[in-house]
């Protein structure tokens, strides 16, 4: 078959995100402590200045500036030890010309002061004088009240994915609840008489189930909750009573197996039925994975993956994930991980294909070196040994021996 | 102060490592879907061979290869078609010289078939009779009874954490239980009489918790448990019963606050009496973070991390982080994430320190720049707002505008 006829993964991926609503999930309430990696559904903005109060960045003495102008080691300036200043509340006295007070590290400055100096350029002659060693310029060594973030402000974006950094920043702003985006739940269907689960013994001819825990980790490690459907025997009736209520159940429906032009092809024509738009592609321009099918029913993708572990591997990086992204409305994409390696040996692709390639790394002669793992896509294990992705864009046919490459880490 | 009587970052480090066992954590067992992410506590080895029977990995015919040797379109084979494969069960019948049966993706080969004809390559006459318009191979289109892996092979080694895809080949091994490394838990204990929860109102002077949220996350998402003590005052007594409760609860303890050496600096001797070797440093040779403490007590690491939320951050990735995947037996570290940038402007560091400079990256120009963050690090904010972290080595003085750069990225 020539390839012409099947769009390319971005096409086709195009095709289905057109017909979706960009952050289609509703918004959910989440307390803070729960909000670590979910994804903000609206514009976070700050309710208060932060900090909130002139602070101290050092260990040292609130000082009014223009009292220390001009000193040195040679020349230090003499000024009066007014008191300390405890952390946690604001200075129960002032300070006039001529006067300090000392002050840790994030503690309030009192009224009159505009400076700190540093504890390193003090000696403390007695409990009432201390000798200043270097000037400061008013306002160093503190942070104003609103330096960190005004009142009004965003804090953060809506469609961010929230780091652990952005959950503490939230919670010094005093944010105890978010509203996130929903997690979409993603059902997994897995079809074939020949899959048994993998809690039991298998006879001859049968294979164990592969692919809905490997899709069920990628589900969740993109933002979605997968919901297993288990394994339907490839009869018409089953798999589309399994399909409807799978999508009556989730927000995304996976189908794997039954996508390719053999005996059993019937994927296509049960995601056709499901509702409109339905399928808006079969099959497109790679390797592996060239049988997916990509449709829409009514607001919810459906997707029909081909049935072996690697491609079911490569459709969920392609297709699945930035679907699911989309849906949450996650507007900064991931940066992929990617390594520079020289190729171990040549390989070979289709001019109009994108060809995906497992690849081990290995270190030799100082060197980083990606070797193909040249295996048919039955293989699980090659997956499990592929340290990376080598993607072959559709306009080369392939690389040599000694080329520079870009491997996408597997992580 | 002159940083050369600190060590560097790395030898700091070393130093606590050294102390511990590595994979000091004990086993645990937990069912396979719990598994995703966790660290393998011993090698794994596969309980028999995958397939473990001849599989076609494609649609088509099963066939003696020597059968079709010759075959072309203008001079086909014909072939007796003796029956159609069941997916899921051993063939009822075996083949003779001459004869084909019916066979799709992960069907099992027929005694006597040593290959599998695509279906393209096959015009059927009759229900008994099929043309062969191409040669195959003896074992072409087909997966070996091992060929995936061998019964008593290594399919995952210790020391690894689990990818959706590997815990995928161990269900397909029929393996449903795994052994795994324990997550460590940490305890983080924050001290200040300033800081207060983010539920509760602040008054002039005080500051909310931010580091306990941040430091909880990113404990999460190396793989340990986050254990909160709360906050304590700055009073001897109460934060030395806090981390002796911490310590007995805890593998790992964190002890945010009162590491500078101002005035309430009893980090040092609380970790120093809790047990030997004690303090193994105190002070850094990097920016920010300088004043961190590292020591061993008894087999458990302890870390006195300053109260800055940005050095917070980065102590956690240079020190804590390191000793929570040395203590899983982590073997294979993660690749970080960088993308080269060019400087914004210059930005100036001292000799014989490692700088990480918090930095925007910004598109112009058809280039990506890398903006330092130039801000006071009590400031929380700049941490949501940075892209990445870029690390001037000791032996530079800096970067000048236009310089290439490697930035790490944030995530």
């Amino acid at each position: 078959m020539l390839d012409k006829k099947y769009l390319l993964p971005d096409e086709a991926l195009r095709k289905v995100v057109e017909k979706l609503k960009f952050r289609s999930l509703p918004a959910e309430i989440v307390p803070l402590e729960a909000s670590y990696d979910r994804v903000t559904h609206e514009d976070i903005i700050s309710p208060e200045d932060l900090p909130g109060f002139i602070r101290s960045t050092v260990d040292g003495f609130a000082v009014k500036a223009s009292d220390t102008f001009g000193a040195r080691e040679s020349s230090p300036a003499y000024l009066n030890l007014k008191g300390d200043i405890p952390m946690g509340a604001a200075p129960s006295f002032s300070l006039s010309r001529g006067e300090v007070a000392s002050i840790a590290t994030g503690g309030m400055l009192p009224e009159g002061a505009d400076a700190v100096v540093m504890i390193e350029h003090v000696n403390v002659i007695s409990a009432e004088l201390i000798e200043v060693l270097k000037a400061v310029s008013p306002w160093e060594n503190v942070i104003f009240k609103d330096e960190d973030i005004k009142k009004g402000d965003i804090v953060i974006r809506a469609g961010y994915r929230l780091k652990p950094q952005d959950v503490g920043a939230l919670a010094g702003l005093g944010i105890t609840e978010v509203r996130v985006s929903k997690k979409p739940i993603v059902s997994i269907i897995l079809t074939g008489d020949e899959i048994v689960p993998p809690t039991e013994k298998i006879l001859p001819g049968q294979v164990r189930d592969v692919n809905s825990f490997t899709l069920a980790g990628l589900v969740q490690k993109t933002g979605g909750i997968p919901l297993k459907m288990g394994i339907i025997r490839d009869v018409y009736e089953e798999i589309k009573a399994s399909v409807q209520k799978a999508y009556e159940k989730s927000d995304i429906v996976l189908i794997t197996g039954g996508t390719s032009a053999g005996f059993k092809d019937m994927t296509a024509k049960i995601i056709e039925e499901l509702g409109s738009p339905g399928v808006l592609f079969h099959g497109v321009s790679m390797k592996p994975g060239k049988p997916i099918i990509g449709g829409v029913c009514g607001d919810k993708p459906v997707f029909g993956l081909p049935g072996h572990p690697v491609a079911v591997y490569i459709c969920f990086e392609l297709f699945v994930k930035p679907v699911i992204e989309h849906m949450l409305g996650l507007e900064r994409k991931e940066v992929k991980r990617t390594i520079k390696a020289k190729m171990a040996r040549n390989i070979h692709s289709q001019a109009g294909r994108e060809d995906f390639i497992r690849v081990a790394l290995e270190q030799k002669d100082g060197q980083l070196w990606a070797v193909p793992l040249l295996s048919k896509s039955g293989l699980i294990m090659s997956l499990v040994r592929a340290d990376g992705i080598l993607h072959i864009p559709p306009e080369l046919l392939g690389f040599q021996e000694g080329d520079e490459v870009l491997v996408q880490i597997i992580d």
